[in-house]
Formats: C-alpha cells, sequence, structure tokens
C-alpha cells in the first residue's frame, strides 16, 4: 500500500540531484521510498499523511553504540563532573550487571533503548556487545542485539577484563570468543587505546582485528579519545569502515583519513559527559575526510541517546554548520556503516524519515535539547 | 478527588525536613500535595497511580521566558555560528513579525510552546513582552501571556526600536507605556547592557524600574550579559527580585548578589546558542549567593525550552552539581519569582510535579538531550 506524505516545509533528501525541496511531498510503498518531489507534481496513493508543514530528513543513523547492558552508573558520572578522572576502569561495574541480568531484563532494556532512540529520530542503530567479556556473554549479548537491529559488533575487545592477563585475554578475543560471536556480528571492533591501561595497544588490536576479518566482519575502531595514538593509522591500514572518537588527531591521522576510505565518526556526547575537548570536526571536512556524528550511548561516558544533541554539540563546539552535521548523522554514518540504503531519500532508498517539529533542519541546531524530532511511522519491511 | 501516586524511585523535595526519599508516595488533590512520606506509610485515597520506580522531582520553574512572538530567526542562529556576532540588533526582525502577527496566531503559538514545556516537565513559566516596542503591541502581548501564566513582565525596554530617539522612547516606556501595561503585568524589567546600542544604560534602566516600582510591578533585569556593567548593582540596589545573565560579574557584583536578595538567574542556553563563555555559578555558590536557572527561550539568543538542558550544562559548564542544578532549576527559580508555593513538594504546596523516566535526578544530567522528563497531570485548581 502506498501513502503521500505532503505538507512538507523542507526535504532534505541529501541526494545529488535533489537536493532539498522547499513545499516538497514524498510517496513511499513497502517500506521504500517511491517518488520524490514538489508537492504540486505529487502523483495519486493510496493513502495520504499530511504533516501541516514540517520538515522531513533522512532517519539519523546512530553508527555508535552500546545498548545491551544493566546497571546504573550515575553516581560514578557524578562523581567525574565533581572531578574524577575516566580512564575506563568503570566499565567492570556493568559487565558486573550485565552478566547478573537475564535475557529477558537485557531485552526489556534493549526495547526501551531502541525506542527512546527512535521516538528522538533515530532508525538505524549499530549496537556492541562488550559487557560480557566472556564467551557466553558475549555471545548473548549479540544474539540479543541481532534482535534488534542487523548492525551487530563483536566488541569482546572493550577492555581487558578484571584479573585477566592481556596476552591470554586477547587470544581469547581472537580465537573461541571470535568464533562463538560471529555468527551473530556483522562487524568486529577493537578499543584501541594504548593511554588506558584497561584497553588495547596497536599489536593487539591488529590482532584481534586481523581474526575478525579472516572470520568475515566487517571492521571498526575505537581509536585516539584519550590522547594521540595508533588507533586511525592501524584503522585505514585494515580498511576499517570507521574509526570512532578521532579526539586526538596527527597531522598523519588527518592525511590518512583524507585519502583512505574510511570514515571519523566523531561521538561529541562523550566529550560532554566526560569534561574533554570536542575533536576538531572543521579541520576534518577541510582535509576532505568523511565525517559522521553519532551517540555512543553507554553508561559509562555517555548515556545520551539524542542524535539532535549531537547535531547541536556538532555545530556550537566542533566547526560544523547545522547542514554538515545532518549529513554526517544520516549519510555519513551510513558510510560508516557501508550502508548505500540509508541516510538519503530518493527512490528505492529505505522510507526511513524522521519529521522535525519545525519549518527547517536548521532547527536541530537552533533548538538544543528540545525533542523536535521523530521518526515517522512508515516502514513495511 | 485525591490521588495517591506510588512507585517513586526517588522524590526530591527541596523541603528542608523531607529532604529526599527513595521508595516514596505521595497524595495529591485539588491542585495541592497533601502528604508525602514512605510508600509503606500512605495513606488511602480516592484513585492512584503507579509511576513504576520512577523519580519525581518539583516541576520546573522556568523564570525567564520571551514567547509572544512570531517569525523565524533560524538563519540568523545559522549565521553567528559560522562566525558573526550579536549585539541585539537581530531582535527588530522579530519585533515586526509580531506586530505583524493576528492574536490568534500569537495565541496559537503561545499555546504550542507552553504545551512544548509541559512536554518536558516545566510546570510554570514567567513570560515577557518585548516584542511590541509600541503601547498598543506591549499591551497585546502581556494581556495573551497573561492567558497561560500569571507570571507576566512587561519588557518594553527590550530595546530601543529601530529609529526611535533613546529619550523620547525612555520616557514613553516609563510613562503611557507603563500605563497601558501595568494591569496586565507582575513585573518590569529592563534589558541593562550599555555594551549595547540598542539596550539602556543605568539612568535609563533605573528611570523604568522606578516607575514601574511606583506602578505596583515588582523588579526584575537583564544585566552583565555581554559584558561587566551595572545591571547587578543596581538590581540589588532596588531590591529586584533577580537579575539575569551574569554572566560577567565583578568581585562587587558577586558580593552584592551574596548580601542581597536578588536571585542571580543564569541562562546557560544563551550561552551555548551564542558560542559565549558560561557565567560562573560555583563563584555565586560559595559566595553564598541565590542561583536560579532558566532558559531565556526566545528566537534570537536561545531558543530552547528544555530546562533539562539547562541543569546538564550548569553541571558540565558552570561548576554546578546535579542536585544544586535541579534545586536552582525549581525552588532557586521560585525565588526568583518571590514564589513560596511552588519549587518544592511538600504538604500544601501546589501539586507541580515532573516525572522523569529514570531512578534518580542524577539523570537530568547524566542523559543530555533525552527527553526523560515530563510535567505529571495532577493539577485541580
Amino acid at each position: 500500500m502506498s501513502t503521500l506524505v505532503t505538507g512538507i516545509s523542507e526535504l532534505v533528501t541529501h541526494h545529488p540531484e535533489l537536493g532539498s525541496l522547499t513545499d516538497a511531498a514524498l510517496v513511499h510503498a513497502d517500506g521504500l521510498v517511491r517518488w520524490v518531489g514538489r508537492a504540486a507534481d505529487a502523483p495519486p496513493a493510496d493513502t495520504r499523511v499530511d504533516l501541516g508543514g514540517r520538515a522531513v530528513v533522512p532517519g539519523f543513523v546512530d553508527s555508535h553504540a552500546h545498548l545491551v547492558f544493566a546497571g546504573d552508573r550515575s553516581a560514578e558520572f557524578a562523581a567525574r563532573m565533581a572531578g574524577q578522572a575516566y580512564d575506563g576502569g568503570g566499565i567492570a561495574s556493568t559487565v558486573a550487571a550485565t552478566r547478573a541480568a537475564s535475557d529477558d531484563d537485557l531485552r526489556a532494556l534493549l526495547a526501551a533503548r531502541v525506542a527512546e532512540m527512535r521516538a528522538q529520530g533515530t532508525t538505524t542503530v549499530e549496537i556492541k556487545s562488550g559487557y560480557g567479556l566472556t564467551v557466553d556473554d558475549e555471545r548473548r549479548a549479540l544474539r540479543l542485539a541481532g534482535e534488534v537491529t542487523s548492525e551487530t559488533t563483536f566488541l569482546g575487545a572493550h577492555v581487558v577484563p578484571a584479573g585477566a592477563a592481556r596476552d591470554a585475554y586477547v587470544r581469547l578475543v581472537a580465537g573461541e570468543m571470535l568464533a562463538a560471536c560471529a555468527p551473530y556480528a556483522r562487524w568486529i571492533d577493537v578499543f584501541c587505546e594504548p593511554a588506558s591501561p584497561h584497553a588495547f595497544d596497536a599489536d593487539e588490536a591488529r590482532t584481534v582485528l586481523e581474526a575478525g576479518r579472516a572470520a568475515g566482519l566487517g571492521l571498526r575502531v575505537h581509536g585516539n579519545q584519550l590522547a594521540a595514538g595508533p588507533g586511525v593509522g592501524l584503522a585505514v591500514e585494515l580498511g576499517a569502515a570507521s574509526v570512532d572518537h578521532c579526539t586526538h588527531l596527527s597531522d598523519a591521522d588527518v592525511d590518512a583519513l583524507a585519502v583512505g576510505d574510511t570514515v571519523a565518526t566523531l561521538l561529541p556526547g562523550v566529550e560532554f559527559s566526560t569534561r574533554s575537548p570536542y575533536p576538531d570536526a572543521r579541520r576534518l571536512l577541510d582535509a576532505g575526510a568523511t565525517v559522521a556524528l553519532a551517540t555512543d550511548c553507554n553508561p559509562g561516558t555517555c548515556f545520551s541517546s539524542s542524535m539532535p544533541l549531537m547535531i547541536a554539540l556538532a555545530v556550537r563546539e566542533m566547526g560544523m554548520t547545522p547542514a554538515e552535521a545532518l549529513w554526517a548523522a544520516t549519510a555519513g554514518a551510513a558510510r560508516a556503516l557501508r550502508r548505500s540504503d540509508i541516510g538519503v531519500i530518493a527512490p528505492g532508498m529505505h522510507a526511513d524519515l524522521t519529521v522535525l517539529d519545525a519549518p527547517s533542519h536548521l532547527h536541530l541546531a537552533y533548538r538544543p535539547g528540545v525533542p523536535i524530532a521523530r521518526a515517522l511511522e512508515c516502514s513495511g519491511a
């Protein structure tokens, strides 16, 4: 059944030929966009929805989120705001709570988080494991994540578990744990951050990523969050789809990102919630790198699921224009997931549409904190 | 009819004896709180609402907002983010659009904005005029504002209108315009900011405020937003209920605020949306001043209506703890309005209650941008 959507004050398509349209309309059917154009030219359809003069943008693509967890770390957050440093050690408390939770507990938490995201305009979310850190717990996290998204990422190499020997743990992740998790994952990821005693150095990260690639998984890297380091270089060298954080970059890192096809995914909610300096998006864009924005929604360093806040922060703090930030949160993040069917509104693309209670996309940055975005219900597939 | 509210994981009362309670309950009837305590001790009531383990805090009091306006200034915002300076001159475009709007247009905009605030947990909002700048247009703004709030503020002295002579305009505001507006206003306010060519100096501000006081209005001041200046000193000297912005303060200003009973109302959304340095809340709190938080929701310098974002910014940027920020956004803002019936949850107070989709108030800062707060429907009066 086809649906004609009218009353679109501004339609941001991100399609090179369609561009942005005013007084626009579109038709979707069976979960796909079928037609896009000026309202005056709209074809007939089975049903009609009028948005009353609202903007429509591609549904947000949150390409970096850690949603399979239990427990509450708000007290750790408050302590950090009062001056305590972050080095990744607090993850252990989430690991303990997640292991102790039942499948149904985790399912309920996941469902609530995905619904919360959708209510804020996110239509695709990548979900990582990484709070299990045993073969069974990591596999369970990915199995549950796979019930709500196709973008599942095995992150056994999130931190070295308390009490584990580094070498043995890396062997486990790249061996038995990977074998158990690969059937449930599209991606493999590693927290490559020599500045943290809990994370992995370049050799360890390479071991994990190469094993993942051999198992058929796409590559992602957490890199250069806490200090300059080898993460970006490794990601580009291995052809990772994305390297995420990119807060501290050398000139060589920027050059590598500009030349390679690895997306630089910036996560400004982390800098907001850890009171850290923001990454320099302008520098990356001016160099020609592809930039994505995502939330990193997680209980330790950024418990925000708000893509509109990431857009507002990118404009306030990172030198992006509202249009660049919106592109990064949709089309850019789609590239970070190597997806060509989302992030753009055009015939044949997924009908993943986000409506704004506002006349234009500028309001995503102009109205910080206000919940003006929501996913339009129009999936059919 | 009385209602028992149960399932409250944390109840923040701001009452000196009640404090914060876990596993709490409360009873309200006819718009007033009747009982507060532990769930196990709850008395019977006519009906019951269970919140399923959510936190309840006093409804947010947004003591500074400019909601009576028409037009769209998102393009000016985008230009400012690209480097253009703010000096208050853009107000003229809002004045033109507001004058051109019909009463019903403005009513619809006001209703939508108040509803948007309520959906984010704000239960009391102060609304200023200031986009009319003629006798008839200012009176109309206050008449319409009075249809949705009792906290109406006459701000004829927002800016000197384009083309007007300063002296003549100040005489008009303090004379004929005040006489026309006073019946519709509780407060009078002035933008005392010698650093802006559009705003008012200390003598002009004093003329306006003294005339307002003589007409029976309470006093408020916009001061020290763009630079150190006379606003705070004047506000404290005249016994204003609040001086708002307080971004640039001398030691003498801080001392005056610590001794007087004028509240320092901080508006961090303005600094967010104008990319300006934030006020130092910690310095004010440590000196003993009373601090409030508000949005300043307006089309020029902060089109955010989100009190949760103001709390998150106060914690991230201004040295406040989550508890201090919540107090400032509720009890502190109530003091800025000289109200003793809101901002605190206790028997006899207004049943203005905000529910969080979270176990504790810490999540207001821990979950930035996520719409976790909403006003509980329980008014009876």
